[in-house]
C-alpha cells in the first residue's frame, strides 16, 4: 500500500515513462511484497533551473 | 504548525482548489489541534502522464 | 486518484489520526472529486528538534 | 541526477530493503537513462497507525 | 549524502534560483557536515493558485 | 511563504539543526525574498538502512 516519488529532470518520453512505472511497480512487488492495485508511482518533471547538485544549477553544469 | 501537500491529477478549478484548501485546513484544526495562522496547503498537479497505478500510466488507463 | 501527505509535530493519539485521515480524506472527495478507495494519506510525525520556523528550531520556540 | 522516495509500512527488513534499493536504480538506469552515481533512493518506513486509505487508518484495515 | 526540497511560489529568477542553490549546499556543509558533491537541491515552484495558507488560496491573499 | 524538507542521515546535534534551520531560513530569505515568518524547515532523519546511492544501502557503503 505504498507510493513512490520519482524527482527527475523533465525530459523523458511517455514511452520511458510507461516503462519507469511498469518496473518500479514490479520492484515493490518483488521486493518489498507490495500488492501493486494500490501501488502509486508520481513522477515530478523538474526544469534544470530548478535543480542543484554541488551547488550549481542544472543549467550551469558541463554534463548538461 | 504543519504543512499538508496533495498529489493528484491535474484539471481541478480554481473554485474546486479553493474549496479544498479550505477544507483540509479545518479538517487539521478540528481533529489535529492545529493553528490555521502557519498552516499550508501545497497542490500538486501532476500530469496523466506523469503518474501511474497498479503499473499502468494514466493516459493508459480505462477509468481515465 | 491522489495522495496527501500530512507533515505535523508528533504528539497526536491514534484517535486524532484516526479522525484526520477520514476529515481529509472526505474534503478530497467532496471538493476533488476523487474516488477515495485509491487515496492515501499518510501521516510524517516530526519531533520538535527536527522542525523550524522563522529560524527558530519547535524546541526553542516559546509557543511551545 | 534523479532521487526517489519511497512510503511504505513499516516492517521489511534490511535484506528487503537493499534489493529494492538495488531494483529500483536499476529501473531509473534502464528506462530513465539516468547515471546511478547520484541516484538517491530513499525510503519512509511510515507505522501503521499513521496511513490511511479510503479514509480508513491501516491498524484498522482487515488487510492488516 | 542528504537532498533538499523547496517549495515556494514561482517566479523567481535563474539568479535567485542559482544563488539559492547555492546558499543551502553551503548550509548543509557548514552546519550539517555534508559532502556537496551527492548533494542535491530541488526547487518546486509553486502556483498561486496550488498554494493556500490560514485556509485561503495564494490567489485571494491581500498580501499577494 | 514556502517550506523546505531536508532528507539526510540521522545523526546530527539538535545544535547542527539549530544552525542548519537558522542558515537554511536565512538563505531563503536572502537569495529569494521570502519573510521568515511563515517559512517552515522540516529534517527528515532517515536510517542508513532506509537509503541508498548508486543502487548500494547506506549500511553498506565503505564512505560509511
Amino acid at each position: 500500500m505504498p507510493f513512490v516519488i520519482v524527482e527527475m529532470w523533465q525530459g523523458r518520453t511517455v514511452e520511458q515513462k510507461r516503462n519507469l512505472v511498469k518496473a518500479i511497480t514490479q520492484a515493490m512487488v518483488d521486493h518489498a511484497g507490495c500488492k501493486p492495485d494500490h501501488l502509486h508511482v508520481v513522477i515530478h518533471d523538474t526544469p534544470k533551473d530548478s535543480w542543484g547538485r554541488d551547488g550549481v544549477l542544472g543549467i550551469d553544469m558541463k554534463e548538461n
